[in-house]
């Protein structure tokens, strides 16, 4: 690395998986007085809110917005569900199924706990396994981790609906979708989750600070039998207000509605099917890119098959603890932040490109090219011909 | 009310209690993209940002940040140190000292109410009988509603708290300043105050979505003898974190905390007693023209004795109803939004003035002017020279 | 005055003679990434933008919109229809007029100055005398300054219009409408006017930097004739333009169009009938309260007769010098800034009230209170009963 | 190209040779309310404001700023020195320096052009022969394009410079920056310009609306014997204001004032020389780029060598006219805007590159990915790698 002046003035992309990029359009609305809480548009707009947020979680049933972050919404989804003492299974593939498990032991549930390391989607036989071994039903409910931020994996949830019927045990099927909502094909209804819990950050494309839980009759019967539930977690009036405060159990996050309302124009503008065939496109450059460059035998994609891949967060490994350097180098020299590695045994080595939600094919150029240049930089061997192939993949000929 | 054209287009004012009018410079300063949550600026200017909130709140103990609303960190802070079964002691003046109650009771809290309408604040007799009544002191804490948004009333904490310490009561003394910080005078160090509850959408001039829960050693040790408290309502990472995520127990509210970086340096840049007698002294204009239009028999102020008036929302009182097509014709008229009548029996008669946070001379004498036009265009009987009596109270001549 | 901590803090309102209020949805529209200017939507929106732009004026005729101040269209307008040598009539109500005129002297023209003082609308006998006495038709061009930012007197353009008709004069009837477009009726076409000269900072409420020359066929016909025009100033590209770029011989005030654009749809969602209708009831609610303070004896407005009042701006002066110190008040104590005196003998004495564009109900009665205000304060002899007065006009019972 | 969903959802990339790529941090100057403009914080800052401009184009002398764009200043500068029937040298490399010298004619200057074509610079020879001819010094001023927007061809002024010193001809020296200060090195007073003319919109980063004339004492003597300027465009006034008004002759632009101050504290906060090196070091990435891609045979360099391209812009031109149908694909499909080809024989196949102002290492590698990806769709020929050696260049080890 030399000691040139830095290239990095310029707009700053933040390429981290989430808080992803956020449109202009979205900042825009935000930027806006406080509205009438009691009368007027923002109180008016709400039913094509929830019905524009369905359509994104492809669900005619319930939404539940909460003032709150994801983790905000994964207490909120057991909150209403799950009673203290009761079992939850948790196949992790990632740190943050341990993060949605430990949620749920501080609420009093137990959790059994099946962990498939940082790098592989769930294995169904150890899944079957366990279910089939709760022959008391004491499990009442899956959390199952849609994409795992930290590793990048992205499981297979249609399969494990399917397990669950096939075995006839009757455990809510909980997605948490914070990562791929708006990014990856995701079909509540259709694949038979029965609560969604997500975030609007990422795919969603608005400041954080909301989530939302959608859930079915399966699981509103659920809720119907619990013996309390907190009123700020409780989804029953959020999902059927009589008054708009009760949408948000007090005060409404006024501006990010507004940003939120920007963000499924958006969406909807382009089509959820759209959106989705634009993150696999734009993410199968990512992954060719990547493949190339680990012919160098530096770089390691943490998940081996495209298959079981995020299109919305690529994990990566640097041997020699390069990760953080190659970081350094693309943010102070370049204008490109990098997501660090989580979870990780090697920190350093470890990095996370996100390409979620507001991200189009010059943005992952620029990133692309911004990781290539710091590879430069720091002497790093990779495969020759990454940049071009993964334009020839944008390109439609990769 | 003849059929003229509207005079509303213009600078809209929402003069409602709480949201409050939003400054330019909070609003510029949330325009802006996602910054970078594990590294940087964000992650740095955290403790100072803490330390400005404890200015505000004038304390030196713990303050914990929530992304929630107000009705969240009521949640949050009783989460922290009542346990299902515990008791808390209610004395209420008004709608929200209720809700504080019912969401105690939506965790399993028993709530001792002792409701003193709505217009009038605590009396400390009852409160010291309920005190002394409770020999082996299951009761917890005293939810203290220092300022009731819907009723205006104003309580008088440090007599509170000299109630508990002459009767040798260790309940925690718990205050709600949602509607009072930043506006009238509260000291929670110096009144004893053992937890205080707000939230960043009136007083700090913040647009809704984020909450605080400030606690001492005393409720700390209250807390830490607790047989569990939820994840995302723990306040103990959030007061002390090892790494930037605990102190929202997951992402960050990335954009409300710029925007209360500029609202607290706005606060400090004035000074807190500035901002204090800067209420005291226009809630003191808009009491002096409500005194005077209600010689006319038609407007009562909700709280008769300005000594227990809130500095920051005036809730009035019109005959025959004429709370709401007052509001109505300020608001389709004038461009001025007041806020509805909350919790009262004659809703429809009912109305109130915010006067809270980014609020000044000119603004007060917009809205006053608005409720004058508007009783006359509704031939409302009124006491004359209000708006003038209010300019004299401006002018230091009152 | 009182050594009382200052009760400016909060939004500040701007109420001088221009620029006026911005609204949000016009901040809100410039506040974006810049726009392809060869291709695309800015060249889309530009023949709406022109003919909304002509619905403001009332003309079916040309516009060219120059990058420019209100000055520099006027030097535009000139530079289009009269050459070095020739010769303007200009009649004067105000410092704006004189300004206009050695705009009209820098670039080469004979100016024959009528001048009516600081208080008075044009004198039609002297215009008459001028006219006639021209026999040669030297006069190419009288220059009617519609309303005069700094008098505020409002001039009869349909008379001076007559008055050219009957006397068979054919010089070019120029009026500048920049303090009037938008909030006094004006009509181009209706009332006969050549050449109308305005900028997009009052009425308008899009940040300064934009003017605009509406002219007609007969101006054109002597532009047609002119022995040379600068290219900047040449309005026949920009009226007529074959390529995006010849709109503003340039590059285009990209920003400023966006924010235009929003303006111009606020203006023809209300109505431009209902805009100035608007203007001349809050006009005369302010016109009362100075009336009703003028029996004081200090205050005086400058313009005695309504009938030549500006519904757009009010000049007044007080006695004693008590301009200055009446504007300091409202401004560091009330948050209120008032435009000064322009023009006048006596600077410290006088103020101006700028209610123009972005104006409403609240805000007027919001800047008569903090004039009240600092009267009171400056202890300065006032009638009774202003404020009242005036929220009577507003109520439609003045 | 295939008829798959587009890649263009995202952040739009605005590469034209301006407007060019708005810093947030303007754009959030921007978005606030008028200030006044009589008194207070704006007019304060002009000194600064001044001295920041004067440092951006090294220059100890004087500065005049115009609410105008480029093409304004263009006239300004002309007006104050150039009287009709006066003669200019125009020696040109493309087709700004022609439309510079129609400003000439428009204001009745004789204009002697010296025509270098569209991709060479300047050829002292012809130039000095001009200058030798004009033995009665009938040449007053040779307008020197520093930078030619559409060419991409930059010039060297210090050689011109050295050229009328030696025959010592007293001509002024006029130059235009427009495209290249903030850019290229540009040293008005070590250079022995005589005036600048240059506008905000490209390296200055600011919403296009303003421009700047720089001139020195000579130049200002030539004004002094000016038999007549237009107050618009004079000078004088603006470089040493009396009044406030008198920078701007009226109404300032008080937005664009706030947004250049945010730009000028960016460029100094980096350091003018560091800017320079960064767009000489960006510019070197997109030569090497293209020069790469050029091997195919499709894809041609307007400018042959490296020492007369602009680190600003780069002109490029395709075979088969296919310039029109890549900037279509890249607009389209991946977000990402080119600038169309002026002034070029083979409009269709040309396109240029704008890498000028707020440009980082990250948004070049953004937009040569996004050229690559389009020639990949178009089947265009082309050298191989050429982003890899962009990267390496960025890296330090092109």
């Amino acid at each position: 690395m030399t000691n040139q002046v830095s290239l990095a003035q310029g707009r700053e992309y933040l390429a981290i998986p989430g808080p992803s990029v956020m449109p202009d359009a979205v900042l825009r609305a935000m930027h806006r007085p406080s509205p009438n809480i009691y009368d007027g548009e923002l109180i008016e707009m709400m039913p094509t809110l929830t019905d524009d947020l369905r359509r994104v979680a492809r669900t005619r049933h319930n939404v539940a917005i909460y003032i709150a972050n994801g983790h905000g919404t994964w207490e909120a989804a057991l909150s209403n569900v799950i009673a203290p003492g009761e079992t939850v299974l948790a196949p992790a593939s990632g740190r943050f199924t341990h993060g949605w498990a430990e949620m749920a032991e501080g609420i009093g549930a137990q959790v059994e706990m099946l962990d498939f390391g940082t790098a592989s989607p769930w294995g169904f036989d150890r899944i079957a396994e366990a279910l089939s071994a709760d022959t008391e039903h004491r499990i009442k409910a899956v959390l199952a981790v849609h994409v795992d931020t930290s590793s990048s994996v992205r499981n297979d949830i249609p399969t494990l609906r399917a397990l669950l019927d096939d075995l006839g045990h009757p455990a809510l099927l909980m997605a948490d979708c914070i990562a791929s909502l708006g990014c990856d094909r995701f079909e509540m209804d259709a694949w038979g989750v029965d609560v969604t819990v997500t975030a609007c950050q990422k795919g969603l494309m608005t400041p954080a600070g909301v989530g939302f839980v959608f859930f079915n009759d399966k699981a509103q019967a659920k809720r119907a039998a619990m013996p309390r539930v907190s009123q700020y977690w409780d989804w029953q009036p959020r999902a059927n207000p009589e008054m708009f405060y009760q949408y948000f159990n007090g005060t409404a996050p006024t501006h990010h509605l507004y940003g939120l309302r920007a963000a499924l124009d958006m969406i909807h503008a382009e089509g959820i099917e759209n959106v989705w065939a634009r993150h696999e496109h734009l993410a199968t450059a990512v992954w060719t890119a990547c493949e190339i460059w680990s012919e160098g035998g530096a770089l390691h994609l943490n998940v081996a098959d495209r298959a079981h891949r995020s299109r919305a967060v690529t994990a990566l490994r640097l041997t020699d603890g390069l990760g953080t350097p190659l970081r350094s180098y693309t943010e102070t020299q370049l204008g490109l932040t990098l997501g660090i590695g989580l979870g990780m045994a090697d920190t350093d080595g470890c990095f996370r490109l996100g390409h979620m939600g507001h991200v189009n094919g010059q943005m992952i150029m620029g990133m692309l090219g911004g990781v290539e240049t710091a590879m430069a930089a720091l002497n790093i061997p990779r495969g020759k011909g990454a940049l071009e192939a993964a334009a020839a993949v944008l390109a439609g000929q990769g």
